[in-house]
């Protein structure tokens, strides 16, 4: 059982009822396959009897995008893994706990967490959330602060960023981030409606010098250990819990992308209110209330990494040198909102979309949506390096909103 | 022969003669070890007859510093090997030429460059160097280019740096360069007539600020392979022939802390002229010497580096986006004018020190001397964000020279 190969159902089972404790003995495991198969095995396997329930994620050695497929590391499995048991460490209850983990199979047995929904739904849903601007804001301060220079032991440090070299997996961001989308490349998938829109980032320089420091930034500042790939998709979610999932894009890297990934996909949702909403107020109140959750967020996150530099700064000079702290998070808010925007523009032009908006039916109030995104991405990318507070992304979005696009 | 211990001569000498085509068969060898033995075994081996040597250079498992002893890796070895083969790939000629490479005995065998002298006794005995800042800004451009995300595939410079991952050695750089000499601190090593100037540093919250920033690139900025230790000890030079050694420092890092540490040890010997030249004419002449070999050195590096990112550039959107090159080069001009600047202290006040200044035997010369080190020090750490060409380092330099202290 320990060479590879994609698991049965069945083989799923056998491997649940080896793991102590997880079961009661002789159970009758059931087990479904909810993943998508495009990058991963996804079992849930349950107990009826007893009501237990565990995830078990198995890596594909390869990623099937739009019909294309192309070989990917299995020891992206260890990643996710291993970055999924130091969140839990950091950030306790904002992550699945980690049962057991496979290097062979490149399997990760997890807790299960299907008493949550996917946040991206659930906001299509029209959800509120009125503890995921505390939460993230904790498992945001809390990883990228510990992980970083600032918060733990510097030679443990480059040991770390060593073990969680994750090049493949980077690549896929180099590329469909910061790259494809500001250039006419194959990978690209958008409206016909839009393409002035897409012709117009490949034709903009000054973006392009904003996306080339960013893309820069994310090629070799080795911050602090990211998530990677931290949208709402990646984020599950109830009026009481958050648990951030996927982490198997983690590597050593720029706070900001993680921070600017979050805000963006609340970003990418408030463009689409007027057709989640049923009416033109609750649109409104609910844009509102993105925002709302956008100023919470990094305000929380500044207050706790603040709070973290005084009392667990490990590095001397950084935690007494007069006014680095302030420049320190300054520049994090300006990579954020840098990020942001990148996240954004990728999202409408690039390979992968989001449901916010593609799944808009009508075809007039999707092109809206997906003007008004581009719009709000490119400004907030253009504002990135003049950044100075959080109230300058807010009113970014809101001026670029006011505008008949 | 293969377990680790510190080498015999005839140990040595054996060694040699089972490696071939170094020596003639039945070759009588000759072994002197020439290291200071405070980090590594040296050994100069030389048949008389056909005039053949090598150099045979073993690492040590601990450092030795001012009747300290502390345990470092023999890893060092292995990056050293690998990083002068690398080096002597992308700037042949400017680096010895490695024969071998024994991993367990953390040796390598190396061409012997006894007819160069040490760069810095070469400047210390009033020698000049006509080709050095066209030799080293090869190997600079070269070196730093084509490691960089710039000049090379992106997912290999990943794995790239994960060989190089090098905490021992960075964190006596982390260590004596970037926070010791700002604190009272125990391995700080000073003149007690400058206390005043050692005081002085450790209370200037500005610069604490500028080292702050410094310190944090050198942690995190994972721009390309330095060489790591680039001061004028580590160059053996002639007047035809430049040879870049010992990179045992080697990481990945920010470009400007190697092109830094150059001008930083040129400047170093700049101060101390009125000791090592004969009258004040000459030592004038010798100081602008130095001056224009800094402004040559960056002047031809740039150029270097542009051609370099033009004709190989391998990073679509950074060769594209306009005025990014630009961008980019005038960062690294901050940051090599202020890793220069902390160079420059360190060499004044903390552990290490340069044989330039430490032996002028006049003390009042002497602390003249490291009184001017520390304002030119001082005044490119400060400058360094600001600076938007060489000639203002050329200027600052006359400036603090000008004024009496």
């Amino acid at each position: 059982m320990s060479t590879y190969h994609p698991l049965t159902e069945r083989e799923a089972i056998e491997i649940s009822l080896t793991l102590k404790e997880l079961f009661p003995e002789g159970a009758e495991l059931t087990s479904r396959e909810i993943g998508d198969g495009n990058l991963n095995l996804v079992f849930h396997i349950s107990d009826p009897a007893s009501g237990r329930s565990i995830i078990m994620k198995q890596a594909l050695p390869y990623a099937k995008v739009v019909g294309e497929s192309w070989p990917l590391t299995l020891d992206r499995a260890r990643i996710e893994s291993e970055a999924l048991i130091l969140e839990g460490e950091l950030a306790p209850g904002l992550v699945p706990q980690v049962y057991h983990y496979d290097a062979e199979l490149a399997l990760t047995v997890m807790e299960d967490l299907s008493n949550h929904v996917i946040m991206r739904q659930g906001l299509m849903q029209n959800n509120r959330y009125p503890l995921f601007a505390e939460h993230i804001s904790t498992f945001l301060a809390q990883t990228l602060f510990f992980t970083s220079d600032l918060g733990m032991n510097q030679q443990e440090k480059k040991l770390r960023a060593r073990n969680f070299t994750n090049p493949e997996l980077c690549k896929i961001t180099e590329d469909l981030i910061f790259d494809d989308p500001y250039r006419d490349a194959d990978t690209n998938s958008f409206d016909e409606a839009i393409r002035d829109e897409a012709a117009a980032l490949w034709n903009d320089g000054a973006l392009h010098l904003e996306v080339a420091l960013l893309r820069e930034k994310f090629l070799t500042h080795a911050q602090a250990l990211l998530h990677g790939d931290l949208h709402t998709g990646s984020i599950f979610i109830t009026p009481q819990s958050t648990k951030i999932i996927d982490p198997e894009f983690a590597y050593y890297g720029p706070m900001g992308f993680d921070i600017g990934a979050v805000i963006a996909n609340l970003l990418l949702n408030y463009t689409s209110r007027d057709h989640w909403n049923s009416d033109a107020a609750s649109a409104h109140d609910y844009r509102t209330y993105l925002l709302d959750s956008i100023r919470e967020l990094w305000t929380k996150f500044e207050l706790k990494f603040r709070t973290l530099w005084t009392e667990h700064g490990s590095d001397r000079i950084a935690k007494s040198a007069p006014g680095y702290i302030d420049l320190y998070l300054q520049r994090l808010l300006q990579d954020t909102i840098g990020f942001a925007g990148c996240k954004i523009v990728r999202r409408v032009v690039g390979l992968a979309h989001v449901a916010d908006i593609d799944k808009i039916s009508d075809s007039s109030q999707r092109e809206h949506t997906q003007r008004l995104a581009l719009s709000i991405g490119k400004s907030l990318i253009k504002l990135n390096r003049r950044a100075k507070s959080i109230d300058e992304l807010i009113s970014t979005v809101q001026t670029a909103s006011a505008v008949k696009v």
